[in-house]
């Protein structure tokens, strides 16, 4: 059996050149970098070669990069190191309502603590407007934090816009770039970020390594305590393989990214044009221009988006129906309700993540497979029925879901 | 030249039996284990296998296991999610002088959330009065936090009669385990602890992979919040590599740990007896019998510590002074100072831990080194020059160091 794999928003392979970079400090060098001996030397050089090779990729110093373990623990650092840090200043934190839930948790769990925080919509093509974030700062805000794109429907935000508003206002602005690292080039110090999370994940390094990009002289607090790593900033053991595994592949990355999202982009044009040709009933999601290459999302109406990854991987075909970080629990994706999907709609998604090893083969195999999985799995859905007698799939759902079954 | 590590109490090397199960994880089956696909599942079975192996080394439930990236993140989750989580039922927290910086730092910055804590002092050995823990509990105390076995000194706690008390008087008790487990055999059943730390570090597994254990049913707060790895308690996409690793070298430990010990602390046997032999004012530190085997802490009067480690690494010893995570501030370790040792004795501390590959071979090779390069350091020193005239060497020393120059 052929295999495809679609589902680099939540994992990618690591690339070989990383993981011959990494052996070395799996078999021999063990060393913990903060011991006075060669072994340590030897593992603190090479993570200060990581991190000018991690910095590099988004444009920043070295000195402004904290190793983390995940975007996650970037993520977290970030909401909560930033706003205990500058509480003197204001309680009030603004997050959009796409973000990840590594940003929203934190931040609904600051309100224990006083703080409070808006959610700021989005809208129908998931982009946060400039002059609604500018409305919604008051004086008492002293965080920020929009994600630059999208992890489940690809929509990048006008990043430059919303830093400017920060900026005119005095308010410290973080962005999740957990999306966009690995799939559009990022500039941390052109666009004047205060903070920038990403992980390895995206761009081909290993998992257990993250960063958080912190501009120079800004104030946090460290969300694991107790150790002088990464400048007091994040204490615990470096995990030295993982950190050296980032920076080959960020160097990697920064060499390759325009030929990789070239290529990415055109096999996912050819999806956009194929698949409604072959399947109808498909919505497409994402803003149509400002979209990250390679990354379909798309809601195949009257199948149930769980079965249809199933089908699809009994095929060959890994895919995700949107953030694995929560696809167990089985709820519609925040992201897709916040750009107005009904329910139904939301829980049909798919979301296909191309990545740099992506063919046209892949494309063809997938086009060739996937039209008879949702022609099998319609077949199963009573909504199908009633949309095929002509009649509303959804007439018969009275009370409460009535009103956002509409659209 | 020949190379002796004897620094394992900072870093251990990684297994290879641990390494080769390892390889895989990074060079095919990367899926992200929360995706619904083959890749996947691959990755999630294969954390439940770890989380067993992990989980039998210190006779846990699979379920009650927590992965972290290192011991101290799961310090930090420990003492802040389990205070944060109990914050209704008091706020008060009981911590040993000598715990690791990540239980102390956390601890302290917990007064900024307006938490309480009392330092519980130890004996010249480093051990905790269980009476003293007793008398310092209070009604309002939720959280009492002491090591299973000191890091730097190696003295291991009496810690079933402390968790008596804690149980005694209804308080939660956390241990961090990291110098213990991989020492000496850990059953957190039989001592009924609520919260147990521990890093694969310290049983020859990766970097990047800590545990901490929770007594079924013990609410806490996680420290990364926003995903639903780790029941919600960690989030964060899983470090598969490094997980497997860690399951693979408990499963190992498991089985070999009685004949490690029995080597280590052989060996250490031998350092204990030659070493005052040879070279004269030295002072061993730690309990006499409750001790972690292959641990033998010194001080080498009138070196400077850092000397020390730097003539020794050119000879292809690698040692310590204390732990890694303070090394590089060059101060006096805070658990040196209190067992009562003034600061210039805690500055010429030496910290042998050794590990399953010493040999006899690395004993008699370090008796023969460490000697000359003492005699040597003590010839640079004007203390020892005084002492060697028979006068007081820190006699000339006035001021605020002069009451703890006495011992």
């Amino acid at each position: 059996m052929r295999h495809v794999y679609f589902d680099h928003a939540n994992s990618t392979p690591l690339l070989p050149e990383a993981c011959a970079a990494m052996l070395p400090f799996l078999n021999q060098e063990f060393g913990n970098p903060q011991s006075f001996h060669r072994l340590g030397e030897t593992a603190r050089k090479a993570i200060n070669i990581a991190r000018e090779q991690v910095a590099s990729l988004i444009a920043a110093l070295p000195g402004s990069i904290i190793f983390t373990a995940s975007a996650s623990e970037s993520n977290n650092l970030a909401i909560k190191g930033l706003v205990l840090a500058n509480r003197a200043k204001g309680n009030h934190i603004i997050v959009s309502t796409i973000e990840h839930h590594s940003v929203l948790e934190p931040v609904k769990g600051l309100r224990r603590l006083g703080f409070e925080f808006t959610l700021l919509g989005v809208d129908r093509y998931g982009q946060v407007d400039p002059r609604e974030l500018s409305q919604a700062i008051r004086p008492d805000t002293i965080l920020v934090s929009i994600m630059h794109a999208n992890n489940e429907i690809g929509t990048i935000q006008p990043l430059k816009e919303l830093i400017g508003v920060c900026h005119e206002k005095g308010v410290l602005i973080h962005s999740d770039g957990t999306a966009a690292v690995g799939r559009i080039p990022v500039n941390v110090t052109e666009l004047e970020l205060d903070a920038y999370s990403f992980s390895a994940q995206s761009f081909y390094g290993p998992k257990g390594a993250g960063a958080l990009y912190l501009k120079p002289k800004t104030r946090i607090l460290p969300l694991i305590e107790g150790g002088i790593q990464e400048q007091g900033r994040r204490a615990g053991t470096e995990n030295v393989a993982a950190i050296v595994g980032m920076g080959k592949a960020a160097e990697i990355c920064q060499s390759r990214l325009p030929a990789w999202a070239e290529q990415m982009q055109r096999l996912a044009e050819r999806l956009y044009d194929e698949l409604p040709k072959r399947v109808p009933r498909l919505v497409f999601n994402g803003h149509p221009t400002e979209h990250l290459p390679g990354v379909v999302s798309l809601c195949v109406e009257f199948v149930e988006g769980e079965a249809l990854l199933l089908c699809l991987d009994d095929e060959g075909i890994a895919a995700a129906s949107g953030s694995a970080c929560t696809a167990r629990t089985l709820k519609a994706s925040h992201v897709l309700l916040a750009i107005g999907l009904d329910h139904a709609l939301a829980q049909s998604s798919l979301l296909l993540s191309l990545g740099k090893d992506n063919t046209s083969d892949d494309v063809d195999y997938f086009l060739d497979r996937f039209p008879p999985i949702v022609e099998r799995l319609r077949q199963l859905s009573p909504l199908y029925a009633r949309h095929l007698k002509g009649e509303d799939p959804y007439a018969f759902k009275t009370g409460q879901g009535d009103d956002d079954k509409e659209n």
